[in-house]
């Protein structure tokens, strides 16, 4: 019978743990918000263990950590592993906390044309959504704060590209003139489809969000676009802004979403209007890519 | 001899005002920070005496305002002037909140395959600047919080174009993850000319801002970018972005840039490594734009 493993996403803002079956389903999971810029320096091992400090009494337990604890303000720092890698070249870089017990998986660097790109905890999910579609070449979007774009050939990640397209939105939304015209801001804004696929439109129409986003306001002063409808259009702008430069086909194999259901939505919506096809998975992408580690490193064994 | 002319330039921040010699040279000037926003609703005429009561004393004096003065949230709203439009038609639009003393200019609007766009107080800047210039065909462009480029033919505002490159800047200087990997903010961050050009290059190159602000932080990361440079990298980024989608020839009439001294030498320099041509114009077009206007209402008469 193979060890008990305790999966860990620990973010900047968050920290999500799983009691994780074979072959990386999540038999009870667990959120709080206790993300890394919330723990003080030392305190990671009492962090985690006031989450989930009853499944780490089994000694035995395999504890396999992803996400920005791997950072230089994370517990340990994990060297990121540079691109093209795959999940073998991840597996065999882990970051032992304690050896044979708790490890990080660490992140991953890639370069375009010298200038470098990062990510953390993405490269798990990617390898999690290959392992769950049985797919080893596709190009894949993590949409959310910083927006990943990751090209996989072969099962190895070749390249990806970060676009700060949720950490845009979410400062025009709330700090920017553009919030004035926009209704108050709800927990998850509905979306208005309409007015989210004119703002796609007008984005890729455009090709300069600087500019594009000035007609948010303008819309609003001419009674084109109304204060509930805005922060739709808004969304659509700067989703349509990252989609704009990336070239997609609609020839190609269909891109993998992996995102909650407001945000999968929100890009199977933008990629169908450029004729772009799509599949998504959710949040156990994380879980399934931590199992094939862990069942990789028994493999080894 | 002509009578005294107060210009008023009423701003969302600020307000100015100057006594205006023919032909529109400003022979005293003041400023407070007392822009629209700080106005109470029917406060304005109270608000305009405390900087400039003594002069407005003189019954007899022009008293000519710009500026977003003239907005739904102003003193008294002035309807927006269509594109194509030229000094005359602005001039033959004044909104008189005391008629015959006290009028507001119009703004500007102008649409893009029927998105709207508007101005209020840069069409005063641009005509001053013909005027100064003695030009009646250029490209301008006002940088600033929402930067405008206008285009100018026979004395006429054709079009123009917002780009909220002053916008962004802030947001992103101050309120985003890059802030974090950054100096403190000072009262005018120094240039660091070649940080600031790396980034101009970056932005044309890359042709996508949310992907390119994320630079900031990678190269931060890997030691190729120190904390005191990376306001002027990012300040070079989005100028880059503003100027990528413009098409500037570099065998046309040079950019008039009207600004304050620290912004125009910016766009200097962006506009010289994309080998366009340059001149400036300071805060004096807005008097000489106020200038003309009352010239020719007394020619008029």
């Amino acid at each position: 019978m193979s060890r008990m493993l305790i999966g860990v996403d620990w973010g900047t803002s968050s920290l999500r743990v799983a009691r994780i079956d074979r072959p990386g389903d999540a038999s009870e999971e667990r959120a709080v918000p206790n993300g890394i810029l919330s723990v003080p320096p030392g305190g990671f091992p009492a962090a985690l263990a006031d989450v989930c400090g009853d499944w780490l009494r089994n000694r035995d337990a395999l504890v396999l950590v992803c996400g920005m604890a791997g950072s230089q303000q994370g517990w340990v720092e994990a060297p990121y592993c540079a691109c093209p890698a795959g999940f073998a070249d991840v597996a065999a870089h882990l970051k032992w906390v304690e050896p044979g017990r708790i490890a990080i998986v660490p992140g991953m660097r890639c370069e375009h044309d010298g200038m470098p790109d990062v990510m953390r905890g993405e490269e798990t999910q990617v390898f999690g959504a290959l392992s769950l579609l049985a797919m080893s070449d596709a190009t894949l979007v993590l949409p959310g704060t910083h927006s990943k774009w990751v090209q996989v050939s072969d099962g190895r990640i070749e390249r990806f590209s970060t676009f700060m397209t949720g950490e845009f939105f979410a400062l025009l939304r709330r700090h920017s003139i553009l919030a004035r015209t926009m209704a108050v801001e709800t927990a998850e804004d509905a979306l208005d489809e309409h007015a989210f696929s004119d703002g796609v439109h007008y984005a890729m129409h455009t090709g300069n969000l600087l500019a594009a986003a000035f007609s948010t306001r303008t819309r609003s002063l001419f009674g084109q676009l109304d204060a509930g409808a805005a922060p739709s259009y808004l969304s659509g702008l700067v989703i349509g802004e990252e989609l704009r430069s990336l070239q997609l086909s609609p020839n190609a194999g269909p891109v993998v979403i992996i995102a909650n259901e407001a945000l999968t939505h929100r890009y199977e919506v933008a990629l169908s209007l450029l004729d772009v096809r799509s599949r998504s998975i959710g949040s156990e992408a994380t879980w399934r890519g931590l199992g094939a580690i862990a069942r990789h490193l028994e493999n080894a064994q």
